[in-house]
């Protein structure tokens, strides 16, 4: 069953789209959905069957998922490393500059809320050029991870088809209860709140503000984690607002002077869980000032702004640049073996950075402009899209390097991870039906501190997006990828 | 909690928008969803809450299910009740004339399968003008009973938002396990065809055929039952075709000339599951072919050809005629009374029909002509959304009374069920959001047969479908009315 090639090879086309045709209806069925941007439900696109995926890596990327989620919030609490870090890119990124802007402010004013929720996702690659196919970190995802709430519900879905399929015979998959545990960590963390706040000890239960974008298509996926906090604690509100709908002029936001505490419509709230605010385009002036409100305010923040700014690529190519800087972090050598084994070959490309070897940027320059389509050139920002591919990256090159303008962008070998065989439910591809693909590996994390303290520190389940071999864009719900969970094999693929 | 109005007035205009509007997303995440006639997944719409309903009136509602579906395999069993009973519309009724044809073909061949499943929804409506509002039965649904599917997953909505909104006080709903035992029926019946099938002892498992119309839009009821088969027997093949993939000239179905035996696309089919095939707009020439091709083959039909003949309201007419009629198919006395205390005054327009009283038809047309607004007049064929009101009866009986036409129409008396309030879901309403509203209750009936013997008979759940006052079109589908579930309460309403 590992080989889904062969098993897919059993239908005839003709067969094949009436299974497509059924399997969507089931999806839909099981909310396994998103919107146009024209507001219209429509099914999330996503694979047939799971994907086969090595066990030995996908164990270890589980194992890991805590290593990292300790490792980036002693990141987010070094004042000196992100000090260090951003400097050189302050005047080359506006939205870094903003987002620095507002963390300058809450270190010197010290944070009033030393409750803090993460809940992160780890993309990883298999790079087969390597031997024994290792996994390799694409990014760490701390604001809106997304498909946490869809993931366990296709994990249920992909195992029914297996049993309609295979019967008896059908491989059981690996559970993926991501919503479940975001669910829970964000009702723990209203109960932390309330706890800490002496004055609601015989109030009412504070709420929790979810901020959105206008015109999300990516609905479901917040809804399933909404209806898991609600399944942990029916008497939860749950307020969805935009940033606009916060914003000072509309007056439905209020901030107590004395104690911090942040009421939206009347409502105290404990947590605000952020799935919008990670690209410029989703700022104006405005925009930024209600952020630095919101930030400034008791509630807690999910993700907060420090973690905001470890979120960027800038952090994980400091991480990745040798073991001293993982030492700086307390982490151990044993952990920092694994953790460093995950990074891919990445580099900045001017030595502003403290933690730059000169001879690292030039040697990885020169190969690149050797061998382009070995690597591939990413801004040095969260949120994905605007990567440079091929000989792109050279005309890119030629135009920065030894300017300011370099250290905006990152550049990183090119991950190739094998190739699966797998069709695609909700959306028409021409024939024939079955295509080939590769996987992108996503462990989701949960981290609850205080301060430095660990509340609440796991893993939580996972997904594979999955997407057509030759496409270099990903995002599922732009249609690029398709939502895919994978089935574990112990033989290397 | 019974008055789910004053729980209602506790929100603003504004805040029940908010709540609708976080259900209606909640609604489509778990599975309440229709198509509109162009493909666009929608929300099914539906109520904000349950509505109240008296326990009593439910509770007999679900007592008697299981007589009526016995009854119903009685009548459906005698040939000479059906014979008397249709011969004076059989000129009036082109449709029930071509259902006749092969009805009697079968009857005179003998059906090659005794086996028969019956999946099978009585709606009743309270009737407030009479002491103690009791329980009218409207009509009785043998094919395509709708919202079996969707009922299940509502009622676990209902729950969740009466959870939300009262907490630890929220009532519990009744269990509605509707999808579940459809699914296990089927599931039974393809057994029980295996069993019966010496042929069958060593192939593989023979398959379920649904007939579903093109374009469907209550495609996720249909789903949610389809998953429900699955989740008994994952290894069960179920197979979706239209009438026009099935015709002869498709070259997909083969009937085994010396068995009967029933292949559509090489897969021998066990059970036919009509999903359509109740009204005269979805047969031509071609498809009543296709019918008794179906019908005259091994496979068991849910519902067979004698269960369409007696789902017409004209048997119900016929039942309700008096005690005499009902103990003709052995009911006991008891549940004689039982069920037709549920019947509501009703009768045929004349005396061609063997069971009619020439006293009651008068009396009941002058009464009419005096109150037309206290009744309805309803063409005898099941479907429904050609029912005449109002002044339009009066118009109508002058048009036919004495002639033939007359025998094509049932009057009844027009039942005035309580008014509820309540809110919709997944459509929108213009202000105010609270209406007031009536209830039709659906009870779910499960009847699998042998011949004259019940290998299982159950009742199978239930659903509410509400509409806002003064509406007289049903239907969900068509937007007329919205599902609902009933809230049982111990006093009367």
């Amino acid at each position: 069953m590992s080989d889904i090639g062969s098993l897919l090879s059993i239908f005839s086309e003709r067969e094949l789209k009436d299974l497509l045709l059924n399997f969507n209806d089931f999806a839909a069925l099981n909310g396994i959905l998103k919107r146009t941007p024209d507001g219209v439900i429509v099914t999330l696109q996503h694979t047939l069957l799971p994907s086969p995926y090595p066990k030995v890596q996908f164990e270890e990327a589980v194992d890991i998922q805590r290593s990292f989620n300790s490792l980036f919030l002693c990141v987010a609490s070094d004042h000196e490393f992100l000090k260090s870090t951003f400097k050189p890119v302050l005047s080359q990124d506006e939205y870094v500059y903003n987002l620095w802007k507002i963390y300058q402010i809450d270190h010197e004013l010290g944070p009033l809320q030393p409750l803090k929720l993460s809940l992160n996702r780890s993309d990883y690659m298999l790079h087969s050029t390597l031997p024994g196919c290792p996994l390799k970190q694409v990014e760490m995802n701390f604001i809106a991870s997304s498909f946490g709430g869809i993931a366990e519900r296709l994990v249920n879905v992909h195992q029914r088809r297996l049993n309609q399929l295979l019967g008896a015979n059908a491989p059981k998959l690996s559970d993926c209860p991501s919503a479940t545990k975001f669910g829970i960590a964000i009702a723990r963390a209203v109960e932390e709140y309330v706890k800490s706040s002496a004055h609601l000890q015989r109030a009412g239960l504070p709420a929790v503000l979810i901020v959105v974008s206008e015109n999300e298509t990516n609905i479901y996926d917040q809804r399933s984690i909404e209806e898991a906090v609600l399944c942990t604690n029916a008497s939860l509100r749950l307020f969805r607002r935009t940033f606009a709908e916060l914003a000072e002029s509309a007056g439905r936001v209020n901030v107590e002077e004395a104690t911090g505490r942040l009421f939206v419509d009347g409502h105290e709230i404990a947590l605000i869980y952020y799935r919008t605010g990670y690209a410029p385009s989703q700022f104006d002036e405005e925009t930024w000032r209600t952020k630095l409100r919101l930030e400034r305010s008791f509630a807690i923040k999910c993700p907060s702004i420090d973690y905001l700014l470890a979120n960027m690529k800038l952090v994980q190519t400091a991480l990745a640049a040798g073991p001293t800087v993982l030492s700086r972090f307390g982490v151990s050598p044993q952990t920092a073996e694994r953790l460093a084994a995950t990074f891919a070959r990445q580099t900045v490309l001017s030595t502003d950075f403290h933690f730059a070897d000169p001879v690292v940027i030039d040697k990885m320059v020169n190969e690149c402009r050797r061998e382009p389509d070995k690597f591939v050139l990413k801004p040095q920002r969260e949120g994905g899209g605007n990567n440079i591919f091929g000989d792109e990256i050279v005309r890119k090159l030629d135009e920065v390097m030894g300017k300011l303008e370099a250290n905006a962008y990152i550049l990183m070998e090119r991950l190739e991870p094998p190739v699966v065989e797998n069709c695609i439910v909700g959306v028409e591809y021409p024939s024939p039906l079955r295509r080939q693909m590769v996987s992108e590996l996503g462990i989701y994390g949960v981290l609850l501190s205080r301060g430095t303290e660990e509340l609440e520190n796991h893993d939580a389940g996972h997904l594979l997006r999955t997407k057509l071999l030759g496409i270099n864009e990903g995002g599922v719900v732009t249609g690029f990828a398709n939502l895919d969970t994978p089935l574990l094999i112990s033989p290397p693929l």
